[in-house]
């Protein structure tokens, strides 16, 4: 994508003038230096300068923005915080971004429903906010959760480390308020937990990336708030002791553990030894790493993970392990893992894969990863940690920086991929930077469902354009 | 419809020869006697006779029969157990019944992963008792368990006792095998938890009645079993005390709440006074019941229960309780809850009306549902059950029996809950009997969209014709 200010033809001249006539003087960016800061997200990939960065203030707005993009066929590319890590956000060449960022706030919170209605603009990290000074939580948790808005996390069914209890977005969200391309609204912004009433419109829009139609508001479920859980380190012999103490955990637990996070040798090695990310709360070398948080039931959840863990010990499941005994312990335990947000400059140039396969499978694909880049002249190291109870795993794998040797590792990788059932992107998404590898993990039924799907629902190919599908690239 | 076997024509002729071919001689019935089984479910509603009941034992057959059907252009209707109440498995006039009967059976179970591989005609008690055998268990459940099938509670996302913990059928649901109307075949049979490659497509067969595809195999969720819970029954001044207990009941079990089921007085009495369906387990005249079953934590559940109903009758919003103290204990609790599936005898011709409205607006919903009722000759009075934490009421409203009075009392219903922006249906679905209702909880903007893609996957309108659309009725 070029990110040249190239000549606007004159169709865009006109829509950008429609546009600023609905939007006002608040509502549309047409300046340069504007435009610029909204051409890219996190993933590294840039946009193209946007021809206008629309900025509507409500549904109505938005409906009116995307008939006249309809009507003068030009490309707009919905944008929450910009934190999304394939690309999602960027812009291509010829088309206009609309950022939700003036229709935020929280419209209501009802607690006997335990819901939470808010603008898709609204940071993440308000709605938790707003949860918790009302008794109660939203359990979507993410590292951006600062610049990360409800409708990002929605649109791109944002997962993180509190999947294994509460799943990711999509059973989050009971309500739903969405614009498609032509501009109809399509409103359903009830509290039913349950409804059979027809098809589930609202599943069409969560992890679609704004391919499908612009998340507008929406009515979240909330849950009771978690007042008291103990955290816990282990080191293990290996993975399959990993797997082993998951399974005594949901035996032990139930569905009280919160978080069950794994780290492989060689990102522990990294982040605490490497480099100076993070500091070893454990001593000595170990094949596995777990950071395990539990709730508390009845008695205390601390004692509950030191008896949990003497268990594990005497099967010879962990080798070591460590308690928080304070907030100030928890946190230097979860820095550990979170150190992943911060390997960039240490570790240089790398692709952050997301591969998800059966839980059970996640240990087996890990190892025949390892074995595939090993023969990779390419590969310049692996870095491996991830959510256990989930399959999910990010790799990170270093190289020199080329397109090639980029092109040659995401091969092997998502070669390899395709034979263990597994997907491409667990929780990032496809964006644009994953679109051309997606035929790793869907059958060609399904892509031509999904082609067959947007083509009914944004028959112009107006709804950010280029993501998710290869052919409407620019 | 029309029961009586009519004349054939020369291509529905053409079109069972073609599908006999296909099917064999165990794979199809062409009997009259056969056939007339398979017309009706559990509605009460009447099917015409079928054209022939189509029993494929394979997803290639199944592929195989819906391509020639589209060439023929036959109306499908695909059955499971028959156990629906909304008229979904009964067969219009000159369609073919497709049942999953021969496709049965559990494929995999994966320890680790915790999934279950079944064929969509496995019965789901088979299903939980498969999972119960491995320790483990499908939280799924409702009254028809023996002969409802895995493949019809996926298309009619079936609800049931344990949602409050697990949800509906949808979040259970991991991997699934369905066939478009075309015959192409939609497979996603993977283990992944987290899955963000595209279009979650599996959300489109879940809950959507067979109108756009036939499920044929599926990757359940399971869970840990549950091995000591603890049951009791409480009575209380009304409904918004049983608000206030869930709330409390929230704060202290947290996420162990398996069922929190609530009973209005009319139907207790009814059952318990009126009728010999129930024994009475608390005596003299309260305004609410609910029955709450918690599973253990730490400590012993029942000590637990008896605590919590401490705090509730310290706060006056409990009068009387009573604890099952043994597994027939806990059978007499949930017996009363249990008659709502025996009352047609007593309760005569009656109207079962599925209504989900927000959890906090449930009592009110039902306070205004008497009020329009009380004006109503046609209605001869109303027994009200349901899952109080879903708000999801069942509410039964008997009259005469006559077309007339059955019109006149679902349109003053449905008028109400028009203003609620609740649901036509909960958990049952929309199926025959109320997709002239659907416009009462859906905008003609959710209404469009769904014929929309209705539209794109069947544009023959063979799968399951007069389901949820009004205007494919014959």
């Amino acid at each position: 994508m070029d990110r040249t200010g190239i000549q606007q033809d004159s169709a865009q001249v006109e829509a950008v003038k429609d546009l600023a006539e609905v939007l006002g003087q608040k509502g549309i960016f047409t300046q340069e230096s504007d435009r610029e800061r909204y051409a890219s997200d996190q993933s590294g990939l840039s946009g193209a300068m946007p021809l206008a960065v629309l900025r509507p203030a409500s549904t109505e707005e938005v409906s009116r923005v995307l008939a006249i993009c309809s009507r003068h066929r030009i490309g707009v590319v919905p944008q929450g915080g910009r934190t999304g890590l394939s690309g999602g956000a960027c812009s291509p060449q010829g088309t206009v971004v609309l950022s939700t960022e003036r229709m935020s706030g929280i419209i209501e919170i009802d607690h006997e429903a335990m819901t939470l209605t808010a603008w898709a603009g609204t940071p993440l990290e308000a709605v938790q906010e707003a949860a918790r000074a009302a008794g109660l939580d939203y359990p979507v948790d993410i590292g951006a959760r600062g610049t990360a808005t409800i409708g990002g996390t929605i649109a791109t069914n944002a997962g993180g480390i509190r999947v294994l209890q509460h799943g990711m977005t999509r059973p989050n969200v009971l309500g739903l308020e969405a614009v498609l391309a032509d501009g109809s609204v399509v409103s359903r912004l009830g509290k039913t937990v349950k409804d059979n009433s027809g098809f589930d419109l609202k599943q069409l829009f969560i992890g679609s990336e704004g391919t499908l139609g612009v998340v507008t508001r929406a009515v979240l479920q909330l849950r009771r708030q978690v007042r008291h859980s103990a955290l816990a380190l282990f080191a293990l012999p290996d993975h399959a002791a990993a797997l082993a103490c998951l399974a005594a955990g949901r035996q032990r637990f139930g569905s009280r553990i919160r978080a069950f996070e794994g780290m492989w040798p060689d990102y522990w090695d990294f982040v605490c030894h490497e480099t100076s990310l993070a500091t070893a709360p454990i001593t000595g070398r170990h094949g596995f790493y777990l950071l395990v948080e539990v709730e508390a039931g009845a008695s205390q959840p601390e004692e509950e993970l030191e008896a949990f863990f003497a268990e594990l010990f005497e099967q010879d499941l962990v080798e070591d392990g460590v308690l928080a005994k304070s907030l100030t312990e928890a946190q230097a335990l979860w820095s550990v893992r979170e150190a992943v947000g911060e390997v960039d400059e240490d570790f240089g140039p790398h692709i952050n894969f997301d591969i998800g396969v059966s839980p059970s499978a996640l240990g087996h694909f890990c190892d025949a990863a390892d074995a595939v880049l090993a023969t990779l002249p390419e590969a310049a190291g692996a870095l491996k940690v991830g959510h256990l109870g989930d399959g999910n795993v990010h790799l990170l794998v270093a190289h020199d920086g080329s397109a090639a040797a980029e092109e040659r590792i995401e091969a092997a990788i998502y070669g390899l991929l395709r034979n263990w059932q597994g997907t491409v992107t667990a929780e990032h998404g496809v964006g644009r930077i994953k679109a051309r590898w997606l035929g790793h993990s869907r059958t060609p039924e399904e892509l031509a469902l999904m082609r067959g799907l947007k083509g009914q629902m944004d028959p112009l190919g107006i709804l950010n354009p280029s993501a998710l599908f290869l052919e409407s690239e620019d």
